[in-house]
């Protein structure tokens, strides 16, 4: 048994590591950090797993995480994780982060949109951006991987088949995210009065206008898949959903081109993989069919009158979009089935 | 008093009509339809109506609508509206429509979206679109008012400032909106699967993706506002909230400019509506804040990056979407200030 | 004009009280109190009123709300009313408070349940409990009134007319409250992991099991009625909506009696009562329909198997559970007709 | 591989014994019925399978069941399961019913209850009531198991201890019920208005008030354990929740005891069941950590002021109280342990 632990697990996207890795087959979880609740019975901060661990949380100390496990999840704010991996990997330890420290290449980025500059360039010089739809090979000899942001995830896999077929303009990109509150900045059961729920209840909102910074991780990825640079505007949405993230992309197209020939391509371009759905032509994706799981359903639509296509994806924000998927690269790093510890089906309703 | 009378009195659009109409001061409503419902007291179908009225619904007959109201609101399905609209206007009535009738200009615009012909050319040449903050002075003079549809209303008043004054480009605009339940399609009370609890509570999805009807209207009116024809891509979202609509648009600018300076053209736009909220830089539009009324929340932020600028705007779809805006129109048309019967703030939360 | 004060604005009582006096015809709005917003402009905390007051919140200063207005409203956390209330009192101001202040006669009451001496006995000896369904006389001459907490409101008006009628046994009364998160606990907008979104969605839960500080004052007003004191069992719940509470009570009753009969002696002890409806046999009440209004909805199912009536009813929390229900107290005080500024239907849906 | 059927696939509680039985190591999926939706794929009704199975709907055939399947699900209506289980007995076919038509041993219950005559004597003779905390020897024994209905699962639990050990009085019960909508009546994916996103959600109500078929399953339950008859006075109410069913009830107790003492009596009673989770003193239930899950959390408090006890359980109404109980009575049934494709922690938030 591989011996797993969870850096930074008082958070939402540490309780569902939290749930998927209890049952994971082929792994022992052996740690939790939680500087907060240090001290703590997990069972304490998490009543649903009463009965199910014996572990209790421990402060973060990346020393002690290297010494009880050969796997460490790090569900850290940004700018945290990049001060415990580096003591990870000098002991040997892999590392697949969840925060945002290793996702962008180019360090200066975090300078731009993190306002700090990064602190451990040999990390980012080794870290593989950890979709393995894009990045399967690379994951597979990875020793630090970083896992996407809940809105990349959804936008990158919306659209990736069209970057890559070269069917995609680069101007006038316009993607639009909608997120339930676990992803939208109450990951860490931060508590903020905009996450009460007597104001996140039957309320929309867009926040983060002209400024989100997930926006270079998608066109980092997009960018990448498209052999050139590209922007592209992204507004994030906070709907009242404890978990889901829907995304609606809107991508002008090189030539004229019908929903039928589109959804080819997504075919082709998905073929094999065990957590992309492509949907068929009339279907709808929708948060609910995959809340729980790993999925990602997908379709896009032919807009003849704008010369657009309409590119959408439902997944769990805390499931492809972070955890799950975060689980789906453990598997893909130490050689093991993609779903293993994945299979049950999505929660529904 | 001014009799007015509700056609199609079963769905949501005419609950929310009844509501607002019980408590305004210088109407009697004289009269309530519903084929379904027919013969059922009003208190019946409406609960939260008990004590507050004496109506029975009667089946949906023009000729008697004309006999007991100087003005009717028809909150009917479209189609529906075109054979009711001629008889109350040959009996000298006045009639503000909420349905899709009368909003389009071009009557082929019927056939491309409706497939359907329109039966009543001479009302359609007649017809105003319901918006004062663009059509007030020819509404004020109007015997028939088309009301325009929720999407719509949110999607003009994000943007109306940006083509008004020349800013937008008029290529390449894309429409993202985000609608309560009560909004998107379930206007009827109608029983569909996708509108249970159980499917559309924590759920978010897309439909009518490059096919919505709602686009056309929005066309015509940003068109008629930047003196052009323009195309948008217009993508609508049913998200698990009973009242609000949402809407992001992003809209490329030609040339650069600030936030502030946005925001200026907006408040000028804006300036003197007794609805419109243009909010300060920094200030976010949320749907809780103008549930129950008649108010739409706007603000604007560049994006230097993309060249583009976003727009958002907050209403509800029951209100500034439908049913308060009519009443809105009615204060209009009857020279009544514009804030009768719609003095109540928004239900927070 | 009135004029009337708010203190402790910050809360969802005091939000709800400012909703309805904003647009309360016979008052004006002369100050707003919050310790921890003083400065702030009222707007600010509350963006659904921009464009509707100017008001800006002052510190909670009763010597200052003696000098703007005449009537006080208090919206305080308990052990705070108490200390503003005798300073405003002997300015000859009058008091409506909306905390547990005084609304138990016996001040040992205090001591049980609130584990502390009350410190305004006169005040506590001119309070009078502000329920005009059961004193409407005393409150017409009150120059200080204890409005309800929002479980006794309902469980009072759902079971008064048995206990009044003799039709109630006194013992094995047991009392089920289930009240949205307003009611519960976050009056004060406070930040507790309990209200958070991502914690009370989707979400059941009792508290305050055996222990709840509103069992006295049920126990207080029923024992008034039956002429004999008694006990109730009474558990509070917490369930996923914004406003509404619903009380189920089960009482044993003296002899075997039908629904129709319970039904005839409910009508007759709320007859001509402009906010309670009694429904018809088969009617259910629901918190859908009295949301954002002053109703109770109430009925009663007899139970022969058991020998039990089941007395439900359903109000708003903040609406007949609080700040509407103040707001009618202040009506009766001043002598204006029940329904002012109370007229709006409630919000469907 | 046990080859497993389930007849009555349309509605939730079919749905969620499908995404279980999906999982489950020890059995193959052969078939799955439905009148409405037979030669349909399974994945067209529910595109959270997608994917996940090739399977499509047969008629509701209980020969051809017989033919498919060792063991059968039937997730169907009353009076729809007595029709089918004779056959599948004839054919020795073990069956695991879901519906109400097993649960009651006394023939005239069904008249009473349900207003018909039951057409199965036999198969009511040998069913046993699938609750493995009570019956676990007789369900292993058993070639048709009646799974209890989810407000009877709630209730007993919450309570059975209290009665096996004499310490409850048997007059004077009253049960609470609050259920999320897949299990208050919308189990067959029903479209009833009731059930309408915008009726349910934001609403709670009582409903079955004092007529609950469910009332005689808790009594022959309560009273086998208390080894006399009982009558309980059960309301049930609608929550809007998709999953989740609290209980409280309050039982009146035969002498004083205290909080401490009450909850040892829990604990020796449910040493060692795998899925009831006895609270420690101070701890509270809440649906939100049982949601997708077999676990039933329970705890109960003494309230010496009344002489009774408040015993409150939460559970996931698709799971301990209808699906995920079955596959625990599977697991019993065929001797495998009884945790075996139910290991999945409850999926929070």
């Amino acid at each position: 048994m591989v011996r797993v632990a969870v850096a930074g697990a008082s958070g939402y996207m540490g309780a569902e590591l939290l749930r998927l890795l209890c049952v994971h087959p082929n792994i022992t979880l052996t740690g939790v950090t939680s500087d907060r609740l240090a001290g703590e019975a997990l069972t304490k901060a998490y009543p649903h797993l009463r009965g199910l661990s014996e572990l209790r949380f421990h402060d973060l100390d990346a020393e002690w995480l290297a010494s009880v496990a050969d796997v460490v999840f790090l569900a850290l704010p940004h700018m945290e994780s990049q001060k415990a991996v580096p003591i990870l990997r000098r002991h040997g330890r892999r590392a697949i982060d969840l925060s945002a420290d290793y996702r962008l290449r180019d360090p200066n980025d975090y300078v731009t949109w993190y306002k700090a500059p990064h602190i451990d360039l040999s990390g980012l010089g080794e870290a593989v951006y950890g979709l393995a739809e894009l990045h399967r090979k690379a994951i597979a000899q990875a020793a630090l991987v970083a896992t996407p942001g809940c809105y990349p995830a959804g936008a990158i896999l919306a659209t990736a088949p069209l970057f890559r077929a070269g069917l995609a303009r680069l101007d006038g990109v316009v993607i639009d995210g909608k997120s339930g509150v676990t992803g939208a900045g109450a990951q860490g059961r931060r508590i903020d009065p905009m996450y009460l729920y007597t104001e996140a209840n039957e309320n929309v909102q867009a926040y983060g206008m002209a400024s989100h910074r997930h926006t270079p991780e998608i066109e980092q990825e997009l960018g990448a898949l498209a052999g050139a640079p590209l922007r592209v505007a992204f507004t994030p949405h906070l709907v009242p959903l404890n978990r889901g993230l829907f995304t609606t992309a809107s991508v002008p197209v090189t030539s004229a081109v019908t929903t039928t020939r589109l959804l080819d391509v997504y075919r082709e371009f998905y073929a094999g993989e065990p957590f992309v759905r492509v949907l068929d032509e009339g279907e709808r994706p929708t948060t609910r069919a995959v809340v729980g799981s790993n999925y990602c359903d997908v379709t896009v639509v032919a807009d003849p009158r704008t010369n657009r296509a309409v590119c959408v994806s439902a997944i769990d924000n805390l499931g492809k979009g972070g955890a799950a998927n975060g689980i789906q690269n453990l598997n893909v790093m130490l050689g093991w089935g993609e779903r293993t510890g994945l299979e049950a089906p999505p929660v529904y309703p």
